[in-house]
């Protein structure tokens, strides 16, 4: 027993420590992390994302769970950075499944994220709320303490995760704002200090904007920027849209308004909902008066209302897209509005964008957005903050996260060059990469099963590739179906129908169709017994046929479907 | 006789001319413009415009040729502005048509052009080759003089039209090099002032960079740029990536390579052809022993070659592309690669060049683009050059062209804060639109038809809208189809097929087809004789019933197909 003990305890001390990359699509090392101990874990966020152009009908993507899942004892709690989708929107379909296992973070952190979960229709779930500096501790091996840090919404925390093998410091998404909005707290640059001084084995940091040069605009300069607009157009009606998240953005916005005696009107569903949220809590603090239903703006003057509306980013389903479209009735554009996008382009979304801005110029309005005034700030460090961070730290092993993969080769070749890490102490991560640490050494470890799972409609992972590759088939070259009826008895053909979708236009179709009908029958005349008897035989060659057929005619290679039904 | 011809004579001097756009997708007044006095029309420029997310599986679009068609006899000419696709990507559609309509542009122009002619197999046509200076009459009315102005290509010339209601100036795409690369010319500024002194009727000006502050960057400049990344890669292979038709960017390139001893090789069809026809006239210079065949690179040193490709944009069929995807067998990127990318993105393509970015970076390989460093000139005037333009020219009238309608919104508020044009006197257009002038006076006039055709294989104008939205509905959320066969004398169901693509996954599909079967069967029996005598109806119930049923399980709304085969 001494003898096994002692081996259990050596055994022990080289046990080493996980870092687990459960998440990030297109962006690595975003989304989810685990981290494990013997048979403990903990998770870092659980968010989603959303779908790319090739992933057509898709609502949302969600980390695969399954390495969780097979290891749910060992899950002893989930801490929560901040309330961005992109870190929280996972979490009603893991807490669908480990309900039990406490959740932590910033109250405006956990309000938005019981929203989410009560639209789920959850209950059961254990939520705690932290406050910057909060110090927990979960299972026997991991304290976490929450350290404050700036970012496009508040309650924004990074992690110092103390572990048997060493700290590990993860910032989340970050910026550093010396001039935060009024009342709120510069990053706790004091307290990361501190940590770095006692010494991290691993930095895992946000390198979203490596490629930009100095430092991020504070909020507050955000502010002055509106403060103009609002100066600049004050006999007009004023429309700004922005991040509902982005609670520090409406506050300055809500606080304009009441300078200068403007009505509020909030549009969008999640613009609404967040306000909502965000000033029970009190992290959005205005007048209740200044209010006004977007339903009742017909009344108050252009030069006393701001509506601030969802649709920064032209989704096409949002209030301003849908504005700028003349399909939203609650509001009308005219040449006295002036249009605010106080946002910056997600990469992806610039034609949206660009599409709702000439609709906008189109209708008379006048738009101000990001590229020609400065009313947007980042939520994500500049290069000049990510050497202070790393300056800092100082840590012994450096894990670049948060960023396509030329910001994360960029980021590390950051911390090469200060000479704050050598090259071999940095690993870049992808999806279901598993890094083992000892106190002086940093290994890969067995890849974990992870991946994304497409949410559409009820179906969560029923969406896989398969199902894509087929919908990208049908839309490029549509589609054209040739149904045959057979005599069980004879073998003669019965019927012969033939349809197309989304091929070519019905006049050249009624050629196509005739033509295909005509080489379908013949084909089939010309069959043997066994290719007869065989229907996935018969079905393949009557595809084939079709299929030059129609390239013959068209050049194009719709997807085509045959089928048989016997009588 | 006499008192008639009077007449004619009052009437021919209140003839307007008239100004008509005929293209231009998205950015309005580019592609195509005619130009219509009395019964003579001249054409300027025929271009196509590359199909957005929303037009999949449409190769290109080209404009609606039916108002010159329909005017066939009236067509004296085609003017060629320069030999980018979106100005001469539609001849070979308009030729097939109007043959014998003779062609003028540059040499350069004219040989891209062929090309394409030749492409399609057309012949029979007239194309002739002008100067810059160069001075041509069509029919009785018109008087078109070639005007140099620089852009990213050779031989791009503004038209100086002279008609007799006034001279109507049209710059084409352009921007104004006070340093083009060696022995090609600036912009003829000094013509374009004599222009401008014996007064212009209408000015028609480019407005794509109107959002850019201050002066283009010179095509020289970015010789300098690319000669430092050479020095930076001496040991290393260099593959550029640019526009094909970007015949000094190539120039630049050939003669770095020269300088750095280094071979070329060419990759990517376009390139090919492009530095093949450019050589060919003498617009492109090079030693011939300094390119090597892409094939036979394997025995070069990294440090001696350079591969100029195709592939800036991210284009998924691309070289560069498949090279970034290892899907292109003849070169393999590695981490003693650099890839230059000698481009800006087209608004639309960020999210493509950068994922070929990331991928090019997780090979190991170096990766330079436009943001950060200075490898990249547009084409287009920025702000001072488009005050430049105005200020010589100082039309009476003027319409901004090439742009989103809010750089044409901008272009006008330029040219009005200027002092140059009254607000009155300037005019926006749209697709289709016709502007009359006389020699005090501009007005709308009739609407013509005007439209873009979808090409499609070998298909002009076959996929419209509804093909569209077929294929977006299939692409969305898959298909659905279910066959009935009835027995034509007893209209019992005698069988049942149901199949689904790019719905769900299989699993759940078959639970699926089996309801859906099951479902269709009981809606057919509860069916009075009059829905079943309708097989329109019949189909509408079922498609009906199926869609809710769908609905309900999935919360997807698939493309449902409902056929019926009598037996």
């Amino acid at each position: 027993m001494n003898n096994n003990n002692n081996k259990t305890k050596t055994k022990k001390a080289e046990l080493p420590l996980k870092i687990i990359f459960l998440g990030g699509v297109g962006e690595i090392g975003k989304n989810m992390a685990a981290i494990q101990y013997e048979d403990e874990i903990i998770v870092v966020d659980c968010g989603l994302t959303f779908p790319s152009v090739d992933m057509p009908g898709v609502d949302l993507v969600i980390p695969d769970f399954n390495f969780l899942l097979n290891n749910r004892e060992k899950v002893k709690g989930i801490l929560l950075t901040h309330g961005h989708e992109d870190h929280i929107g996972g979490m009603p379909y893991l807490l669908k499944e480990l309900t039990k296992v406490p959740v932590y973070g910033t109250s405006i952190t956990l309000a938005l994220t019981e929203s989410k979960l009560k639209e789920h229709r959850l209950d059961g779930y254990s939520l705690n709320s932290v406050r910057a500096k909060s110090i927990i501790h979960l299972g026997r091996f991991f304290k976490i303490e929450f350290v404050h840090l700036n970012h496009s919404i508040p309650g924004n925390c990074g992690m110092c995760i103390t572990t048997p093998v060493g700290v590990v410091f993860m910032t989340g998404d970050f910026k550093i704002d010396y001039q935060p909005i009024g009342g709120t707290a510069i990053a706790d640059l004091g307290r990361i200090a501190e940590i770095g001084n006692h010494g991290v084995l691993c930095l895992l940091s946000d390198s979203t904007n490596v490629e930009r040069n100095g430092h991020s605009l504070s909020e507050s300069a955000v502010g002055k920027g509106l403060n103009t607009v609002f100066l600049d157009n004050i006999e007009r009606r004023l429309i700004i849209a922005t991040f509902s998240s982005n609670i520090h953005r409406l506050q300055q916005i809500m606080d304009l308004a009441s300078k200068y005696k403007r009505r509020v009107a909030f549009s969008g569903r999640s613009m609404i909902n967040v306000a909502d949220i965000a000033s029970k809590i009190g992290e959005l603090k205005y007048d209740r008066d200044i209010i006004v239903d977007i339903d009742r703006i017909k009344d108050i003057p252009d030069g006393n209302l701001v509506i601030i509306t969802t649709g920064s980013q032209g989704e096409p389903m949002s209030a301003l897209t849908r504005m700028s479209n003349d399909e939203f009735n609650k509001v009308a554009i005219g040449d006295n509005d002036t249009i605010v996008l106080s946002s910056s382009p997600i990469p992806g979304n610039e034609k949206m964008i660009s599409t709702v801005i000439n609709n906008l110029y189109s209708k008379g309005a006048k738009v101000v957005y990001h590229s020609i005034a400065e009313i947007h700030a980042s939520g994500h460090a500049f290069l000049d903050e990510l050497r202070l961070m790393l300056a800092l730290v100082r840590p012994k092993f450096f894990i670049p996260v948060h960023g396509e993969y030329r910001h994360l080769q960029k980021h590390a070749n950051l911390a090469i060059d200060m000479g704050v890490v050598v090259k071999q102490n940095i690993f870049i991560p992808n999806l279901g990469d598993c890094v083992e640490f000892n106190k002086n050494t940093m290994q890969r470890g067995n890849q974990v099963q992870a991946g994304m799972l497409l949410v559409d409609g009820l179906g969560v992972g029923d969406v896989g590739t398969v199902v894509l590759r087929d919908r990208k088939l049908l839309s490029e070259d549509g589609l054209f179906v040739v149904v045959l009826g057979i005599d069980k008895h004879s073998q003669e053909i019965t019927a012969c129908e033939v349809t197309s979708r989304g091929f070519v236009y019905m006049k050249e179709t009624e050629d196509m169709i005739r033509g295909a009908k005509k080489l379908v029958t013949e084909v089939y005349s010309r069959l043997d017994q066994k290719e007869l008897a065989d229907w996935n035989l018969l079905k393949n060659i009557i595809r084939r046929e079709l299929k030059s057929f129609l390239f013959r005619k068209t050049h194009r290679n719709p997807m085509i479907l045959s089928m048989i039904l016997e009588s």
